[in-house]
């Protein structure tokens, strides 16, 4: 039995798994599976076989873990979990002092913050649709507003308010996300001061930010954005006007009766005197006026944010309240910009308002009263379109590709209704699991949504998964909306966090990048002063201080050896020299907290002091090629004042004349094989498919890292240096596996997508 | 329009749309999404109906995310990330201090970790078989093993090993969990010093952890745990003996050139001379002797662990070397114990050792040669059984249910061979997507494996997805291995990490509790000293400090106003009073970085210093009942040396007589319908439904509230205070709502599952 090298017997190797059909019908998987023609039917519409994709995506907010989910629509697969408030080390997110930088910008009080209770997820749009740019997510803990980039799913920018303490209703867009919307929840003072609850009604404030998007930077811009100060009505969601309302935007509310609790005290908590009363307040602000007056010079700032009072707002005629269903969770305004619905939890009708009415009302002067802080109470009766009774406990809205068509969840009823808003009736309902919030159709929430598949996220599935503990994952349960009757076709689990809201986008308007330019800072999209070429890596070492300009690429780390002395403050930039899409490295180091993900093209920084003497080994850590775990190297860290002595390196093993012979023999085998896939290829119509041209790039860069350590082994050779020359001649061998490996792939490609000769 | 507060008209809602079967036809839907009856077949054998269950769960590794990720078999769908290496707000992993100690644990020398490399998990195995009690991971980056208690899902304990600096191959369990298995990878000192490279053959060491698991405990036992020194090899992965071979251990390496690179000196790098030779070598140790070894008092202690020295090993002939193929990536013993298999990623055969031989060789002292640190080599030829050409790269291998067969990964080839390794023949060949790791058979490690399915581990899928961006998601591929030829199913995308290593286990094994006992420690599997019950709430104030001990129960904390002042060490301890099992409750707090997740029975603790006066809202982050976003709190923090003025509260809202008496009309009317929907429960056999009897008890406890509240607005108004006696009214009213809410889950429940009437 003789011990064999790698024999790279290209084109020999056949997929006989895909030669034949299975002995099982379906009658037979139906049997053994206790499958009904329904549940095979939700099958085949959900089911999306490999290679093939999804039709939408969608975003999701990810509660308490402070990510972002992404997943496809209708496969419900997820496809990415986005580090958005929350550090999350294999994007290396929190990690790199890039993307640090990026979650120092939502310090809060200067106090460093590790999670976030993200919300409502929003796109930007363009006229009122899904662009497909950027994506906002609200953070109401600590009340933040971030940035997602979609070009490459990362975050780019968190603002804090510096105003509110609490702010459950962001993030909303406007119709070319000139702003986006977050409103306070939880009345605080507006100042970083202590103010007694006493003075809740005097001092304790709400509001609704309106953040500038600065549509060409894809950044919000702080300085031109604004705050509507609010009565301490514990402001909740909000939407955008559209078309005809289009300058407006509505935000609910729920403890208009600003009660305090205090159930410690013997006072009744503040669910009891928080939902007392018949009606809250739907807050109706004119923010292109806001935008007037800040401009005007009649807002003042505090912390740095313009604040309009409210008696300028109310001055200025741009802001009005109309009684809304008590306790409402969602206010959403039609596609055609023309009415507005609002559910109330406890009210079993929801409510349809005419924005045409609003306007009527507003101009007619027609205000029933004023509340206790000088804004006008527009008369619900004068606006109101209509009150449906969908059935109990109403929470959330979405919107149907066909006009006046909506669908609401019933929290109560664990059920979602179909109605027709502008008639007023209701046309289906289906049962889901219960624990129902909000929905989402597909492009729900633009001026043309496509309807399709309707998602009702429901909380705290405890009866429809193998259960997994105390803590349980949700249940966003996909229905299918494209007939008459709505159809349930899957239970999703959420594994982690507990989503509040999702949107979700036609697949096809997102335009990802596969990989960065070569040395890119991904956090501030621009080349990093950092980035470090092949064969250009160095080590600047001043006192005190070493800093790494280093490279990665499969299989090794430059530099492999890396030595400080304790008590150094180190820096450690390294630049993905890949161009391959998949190659992806990773570092980790012992005993330093550092854990960076490295794209192809990316630079990034990892940063710490080097406090302790010691040795400590760092590697990639993602499995990049065959020799991933070759793919090492040490940080060796001298005490203060260590003196070297002499002690010379003895080699492990050993090389002679005819291991270098040997080598070589083998790479040049290994070549007639490389050769013979070349011809393959070249003698194909390769050019025609992308996936391949990309990997023939590929594979013909290692074929030039093959060259230059072939030259370096004959040079060693030439010297008699068989040490050297062997293990040369191994490196040139190990850029020849790589290549021949990404040139099989490509053979492969070509010949399961019937690829022709050319001549 | 009559403006309605909510009507529990229980009874009457219809799940409509569960009444029509659809209109489109399997081959209507076939055509529009362009599947074939292949593709059919394939979504039949994996899709999972609303409520059914899944027949594996799988416990994937989950790579530098530091987590563990759980997803269901064949639905492949990710059931829940559990938080272990990495701080997890949405579990309140790392937030709250109970899971704080935890994660403490961690630390490397002194440094706390937020990351982990997280690699291979290992169930906790009684004569061979999973028993589904624990599950253990290891960080390679920093090398640790973490304890998953699978009664709850949750991390129990974390064990860091003072020896190495680098642990890839870890964890593997013995056949009745007596040891854990951790062997180091880049070799380092054992000291926790500097020590220069060039002594890189004489002081830097390999070696194996054997880490003592308290079956009764489920805690690793340190103090009985022990350490194999090993030369300098770069060990890799282990794999227990079983049944003829139990008390032996086999763990392989890479790199026993003892290589050291340094590509920025003008050295090759790591990758050449680690790849040099022909072979490695496979170790095989005997821990029942070195169990016996370190009673007899023969180890020595380094850095608190038990150490036993090469020389010792070897005099006390406990450990051998054998010849292996080249770079392997696994070592997996066969179900009978009788064969150990081995793929070298650069060999393109894979080889299997017979035991016996293995035996018969020590036996015989029939040893080729001793290596530089005196340890017998073994002669390769006297103990393979055989060695099989399976295809190129061939990586991992698991093993079927059928005695003989054994699946292995083909890294270069991109495709899974079955094979039989007694007869040492290929059978069958499929082509998975490529950058194929590990493989993982049902129940494949232990000494029944299920076969059933094959999960394909590949990575960094760049085309079987809708693109995210540079940073991919894994692939995951489920292959049915119940025929004799494989059949891909379905692609699963991995959203957050990149997994190395999966187990999985029949989900019937599985018995997770459901709540915790009342005042639970979680982490400490104990009753906290810090539980408090329902009205034995308090607030405990001490000179810079405050500590509250506090409950949560929907819709209130209590309590619902903390005051400190400026500089406090605050201590917030909850207990979530609820029983009913999807009533976890959230906890976070504006600019504190405090966020914590209590499931049903939980006692945590929140701990910071108010620093800075300001006001400060809290809440409840779960979405657990209709009135959760009145489920707020204040912590008010004083300025040092505050004066209150005296400042009057002013009720934001007031209430009248009539107000009372309209509550209460509309409570006795509630009452009407939870009285109806009682009687539809009870007169049904709700009994012999564990679910529905799990509801009533929570409706009765809720309905117990309802009394309490009620007698307190009764009071209230035989005062004629008739702003309590409302506002008492709507809490009797919130409580009433809770009930009726669960009550008509219940009869739904009832209704669904054709319960029947009882007489």
């Amino acid at each position: 039995m003789k011990i064999r090298q790698l024999a790279l017997v290209g084109g020999v190797t056949l997929a006989l798994g895909s030669q034949f059909t299975s002995a099982a019908s379906l009658d037979d998987v139906m049997k053994a599976r206790g499958l009904t023609h329904k549940d095979v039917l939700a099958a085949a519409k959900t089911y999306v076989p490999t290679g093939k994709r999804d039709e939408y995506l969608a975003f999701s907010s990810g509660g308490q873990s402070g990510q972002v989910i992404v997943y496809g629509v209708p496969s419900m697969r997820i496809l990415k979990y986005i580090g958005v408030f929350t550090p999350e080390p294999w994007q290396g997110y929190g990690f790199d002092e890039e993307s640090k930088a990026v979650l120092a910008q939502g310090n809060i009080q200067g106090k460093s913050i590790t999670y976030g209770d993200t919300h409502h997820p929003a796109f930007t749009e363009t006229k009122g649709e899904y662009d497909g740019r950027y994506l906002f997510i609200n953070d109401k803990a600590n009340p933040r507003v971030a940035v997602i980039d979609l070009h490459d799913f990362e975050t780019k920018q968190i603002v804090a308010n510096p105003l509110y303490k609490s702010a459950h209703g962001g993030a909303f867009v406007t119709e070319n996300s000139e702003y986006v919307i977050e409103a306070a929840q939880y009345p605080t003072p507006f100042e970083n001061e202590f103010v007694p609850l006493e003075e809740f009604n005097d001092k304790y404030r709400g509001g609704v930010t309106y953040w500038k998007f600065d549509n060409k930077k894809g950044r919000i811009d702080q300085e031109n954005s604004f705050t509507v100060e609010l009565p301490p009505y514990s402001q909740d969601l909000s939407d955008a006007g559209k078309g005809p309302s289009h300058g407006w935007s509505f935000t609910n509310s729920f403890c208009s009766e600003r009660y305090v609790g205090g159930i410690e005290r013997g006072r009744p908590p503040f669910e009891a005197g928080c939902s007392a009363k018949d009606t809250d307040f739907l807050h109706m602000i004119n923010w292109q006026k806001g935008e007037e007056v800040v401009k005007a010079g009649k807002a003042k700032k505090i912390n740095g944010m313009n604040v309009i009072s409210m008696e300028t707002a109310v001055a200025e005629n741009m802001l009005y309240l109309i009684p809304e269903p008590k306790s409402p969770h969602g206010v959403d305004v039609t596609p055609d910009g023309k009415k507005i619905i609002i559910s109330g939890k406890l009210d079993s009708h929801t409510w349809v308002y005419s924005f045409d009415k609003l306007m009527a009302a507003i101009k007619a002067g027609n205000f029933k009263e004023k509340d206790p802080y000088g804004i006008p109470i527009l008369n619900m009766k004068d606006t109101l379109h209509t009150q449906v009774q969908l059935g109990l406990g109403p929470l959330h809205t979405q919107m149907d590709a066909k006009p006046c068509i909506a669908f609401t969840s019933l929290y109560v009823d664990s059920m979602i209704a179909k109605w027709d808003y502008c008639e007023g009736k209701v046309l289906d309902k289906v049962s889901i699991h219960y624990n129902v919030g909000h929905l989402v159709s597909m492009e729900g929430d633009s001026v043309s949504p496509d309807g399709k598949y309707l998602i009702s996220l429901n909380k705290l599935a405890i009866d429809r998964f193998n259960p997994v503990g105390p803590l349980h994952p949700q249940n966003h349960q996909l229905i299918d909306i494209k007939g008459d009757k709505m159809e349930l076709l899957y239970d999703m689990p959420v594994p982690l966090g507990e989503p509040h809201y999702v949107v979700a986008i036609k697949a096809d308007k997102l335009k990802p990048v596969i990989r960065y330019k070569s040395g890119w800072n991904s956090r501030e999209d621009k080349r990093s002063p950092f980035k470090t070429r092949a064969g250009r890596e160095k080590t600047v070492v001043t006192p005190g201080k070493v800093e790494v300009f280093g490279t990665t690429i499969r299989s090794h780390i430059t530099p492999e050896i890396i030595e400080v002395t304790e008590g150094d403050e180190v820096t450690i930039h390294l630049t993905n020299l890949e161009r391959a899409q998949d190659e992806t490295h990773g570092f980790a180091m012992y005993g330093q907290n550092v854990n960076l993900s490295i794209e192809p093209g990316k630079t990034v920084t990892a940063k710490f002091v080097a406090d302790k003497a010691g040795v400590y080994p760092y590697y990639c850590t993602e499995f990049c090629s065959a020799l991933h775990l070759e793919m090492e190297g040490y940080l060796l860290v001298k005490p203060k004042g260590y003196q070297a002595t002499e002690v010379k390196a003895q080699e492990g093993a050993t090389y002679t004349e005819a291991d270098y012979n040997k080598q070589v023999k083998t790479n040049i085998e290994t070549q007639a094989v490389i050769d013979s896939v070349v011809g393959f290829i070249t003698s194909h119509n390769y050019q025609d498919f992308p996936p391949v041209v990309a990997l023939v790039e590929d594979a013909t860069d290692q074929l030039g890292f093959a060259k230059e350590a072939k030259e370096k082994s004959e040079a060693a050779a030439a010297k008699k240096d068989w040490q050297n020359g062997a293990l040369w001649a191994n490196q040139w061998w190990q850029y020849q596996v790589k290549a021949a490996d990404i040139g099989l792939r490509a053979k492969t490609y070509l010949e399961q997508h019937d690829a022709v000769k050319v001549k």
